[in-house]
């Protein structure tokens, strides 16, 4: 048997661990990313994790390393200048691994990885155009035309969350405007949340939090809060616009949804499934497939990184 | 020397020549579509019309036919629904231009031959990462990555003339509203000019045309006038944002331009250019380079199609 190791690098945490080619992952670990301000403690640190596994198995039987990270670069191996990483700047991240583990290293955002793992493994096994959609804190994207993974001349493709969903519309941690991300990310639908309690004079649950998180409002459209749907209905409408949109572009055998947002299920699957179909050029209609991701969300990350080393 | 045939199929008028690999058109010819409302007399006709030169050269050096044409499906050979053309229906152009001719036959949209022809022969030589946009009197698109015509899950990819520009915005012929062809287009951009002189009651000397056609605008703009300016800058606008969202998609080299109204250089070229890179996710400004087509638009159509035979 050949194995991978996958490593998701994450602003808190980085979880990695070694996957065998059916998608088995035979051992996982996590360390606390902001331990290591030190970009060489931190890969000496996985290092320590996953040494005694390769032994274990035979370094042999090793193909490779692949690593899901913020602002990961395909091209040149690096992290550039992550707003959520300790490390700052150009990280030479696929070099510094490579020399410490002797092995192939490939690196990409974690998007296209999550959309590499789906490709091999979950939702989207099989197809060679599709559209990841992850919807967390942020909106990432991962976008496959011809069985490939569309890096773009920059390695920096797939940036769906700064679309212009709304012209002049919210700002953004980017600096701009109306991003995707400001309205269907798990934040993006809190600020709606606040922005419809503002608004109308409706009685809501959502009244009665104090601080609130997405989970609130899933929580309150279970219990058929009006207001709660009403936000999951315009949330919908704006992320099946800016996927209409997108289909235009790529026209895809399906979009899989991943992630906090798309956790609340029928409640963000049904109004943008709706909206999307909508505002699709007819001859796209009812042909493109909006799945939920097939990948266990604890897994999903280590397998996406590894899928890197097989793809 | 091998060489290919490369036939444009057009509302009215059918291009199409003989070419050989280096992109020199050997022969050249011109048919009335709408003369032929059976499509195996239009056949018939293109093979009266080119078998000449076949025997002449020789029919064991020719490689295959392309064929570009308004809503041409690359995976089944097909013409489908195209609302401008004489033939209804599914037409199976493929299939039957290989039976007649005996020559592999391959059918794409325009837009996409458009991006073929730039690839092969023009601006876009060399490069694994771009779009091409015709803006005539629509806006086709084609989409390139990694190499690769994005040709989608069914074939019809790259309708970036049916992204929605401006929401709730002006009809279109596809039955919806704010598609970038009713702004970025020669019949978008006298749409614009009537707006604008219904709005303002600035001089102009547009105000002395009883029907306006794109060419009066770019003339007025030669002029100085004002208001012909303001409405290239308006319709830069629309543009330069649509393609700043899809280069955050696929992130390209460069973004080629042709067509009528691209004909208008630096009218169209610069507000484009402005209102992209002002509109663009920083991690993409200044590096995507916003092209004209470099094929002579007499030539580009049976370039761009000869081109499918070769790539």
């Amino acid at each position: 048997m050949q194995y991978s190791i996958g490593i998701d690098i994450g602003g808190t945490n980085s979880v990695m661990g070694i996957v065998d080619k059916m998608g088995q992952i035979l051992a996982e670990y996590t360390l606390s990313t902001q331990q290591y301000p030190d970009i060489n403690d931190f890969i000496s640190a996985c290092f320590d994790v996953l040494n005694p596994d390769i032994l274990r198995l035979g370094f042999e039987s090793f193909k490779g390393i692949g690593i899901g990270a913020p602002n990961g670069n395909y091209f040149n191996g690096s992290i550039e200048f992550a707003p959520n990483l300790i490390w700052k700047g150009v990280i030479p991240l696929a070099a510094l691994f490579q020399q410490k583990f002797q092995l192939d290293t490939t690196v990409t955002n974690d998007a296209n990885a999550a959309a590499m793992g789906e490709m091999m493994h979950g939702a989207a096994k099989g197809m060679n155009d599709f559209i990841m959609v992850t919807l967390g804190t942020g909106v990432g994207s991962g976008f496959v035309a011809n069985g490939k993974m569309i890096y773009g001349h920059d390695g920096f493709a797939g940036e769906l969350g700064h679309v212009i969903a709304v012209r002049e519309g919210r700002s953004c941690g980017c600096g701009r405007n109306g991003c995707l991300e400001t309205y269907a990310s798990a934040t993006g639908i809190v600020r709606t949340a606040y922005e419809f309690l503002g608004n109308s004079m409706s009685e809501s649950v959502l009244r009665k939090s104090e601080h609130i998180i997405s989970k609130d409002i899933f929580d309150a459209a279970e219990q058929g809060d009006e207001m709660a749907l009403a936000i999951f209905d315009f949330t919908g409408k704006i992320l099946g616009q800016s996927l209409a949109d997108a289909i235009a572009i790529t026209s895809p055998e399906a979009i899989v949804l991943f992630g906090g947002l798309a956790r609340a299920g029928k409640y963000i699957f049904e109004p943008t499934k709706k909206y999307m179909e909508e505002n699709l050029l007819k001859i796209y209609q009812n042909k493109v497939k909006l799945l939920h991701s097939e990948l266990r969300e604890s897994d999903a990350a280590i397998l996406g990184a590894s899928s890197l080393v097989w793809i």
